[in-house]
């Protein structure tokens, strides 16, 4: 099965997604997000390995045979045949913002750069393009494998191009994982 | 100043923004947010007086006196003044989603909450609704002011309502904080 098909994103799409996510709202305006973009073939392989090797230990990480076999019958990632590959990592000393917002709360340099991936992931989708988020790794070794500086988190490694197979419903639900639920279970007041 | 007008946000309005932002991405399904509507007049008055505690003890922080007095002037939140107040909790242990992706990363869990925010906080401008995301504060207190369960983690106190002065350059940019800067400084290849 494959999440992608060959088709590749045309770099002026790809070029207004990341200007989308850029424009994203960030505490301070400290735009905390780095951005880099996988084109090395050895580099690429060796993500889609580690996230191999830390899938199978996730597998094994559920004691329930049913869940675990549900599990390893999932398609997890489509690091080896996405047209594009991006790693999103969080400065975490960044010099814009002058320290606004995070005294008490500092992940929301890291929130920052989540409201710019999902920006550019309804981008994306509203191209047609789909994204999968990638989080079966390691964010320290992945960092290390892309060389970045000591001060950026991993975030998110993200995988982009036009699905095999467009649906509106979320593919966990469609294998039957998990399903969405209903919003009053999540809804309180005070 | 103000930021926010008056005028309500209708019912019909809050509802239909929360019910997008249940139809956010999260990992493995898991739906981890939690929003709490803050209602009650004692509770918002107690919030209100944590953050302007928290701000003037941020506001110490800066070494640089022009900084510290250029932060001062910042109006820096509208929890007296905005018709509705939601705080959103993620759920550390949610049944939902059955640990599927979060076994290095769990902050993936609060992630997740971030993109349903930042869904709501998309809807509420395509409605002309404007959203302010407080994070001067200690997330613990609030959990404890709003007497939630122990496993849920502070994500963000939100303030909505319709902008008193409507503009599409974020404040802190049009008061010389922090202007936007090139995507290109935040681009790599590797």
């Amino acid at each position: 099965m494959r999440h992608f098909a060959a088709t590749p994103i045309a770099e002026r799409d790809l070029q207004t997604l990341l200007e989308a996510a850029a424009l994203a709202p960030s505490v301070g305006n400290a735009q905390p997000w780095r951005f880099v973009r996988v084109r090395t073939p050895a580099v690429r392989a060796g993500l889609a390995a580690h996230v191999d090797a830390e899938n199978a230990r996730a597998a094994g990480g559920f004691a329930d045979e049913a869940r675990r076999e549900a599990y390893r019958a999932l398609k997890l990632h489509g690091l080896r045949e996405a047209p594009e590959m991006l790693a999103v990592f969080c400065d975490e000393r960044p010099a814009a913002g002058h320290g606004l917002g995070i005294a008490t709360m500092p992940e929301m340099l890291r929130y920052s750069c989540v409201t710019a991936i999902h920006t550019l992931w309804l981008a994306a989708r509203a191209r047609g393009i789909g994204v999968g988020w990638v989080s079966i790794l390691d964010p320290a070794a992945v960092g290390t494998l892309l060389d970045v500086p000591q001060d950026w988190t991993l975030i998110a490694l993200l995988c982009l191009g036009y699905p095999a197979a467009p649906s509106e419903t979320p593919e966990l639900e469609r294998r039957g994982w998990q399903a969405r639920e209903p919003l009053a279970d999540r809804l309180f007041e005070r």
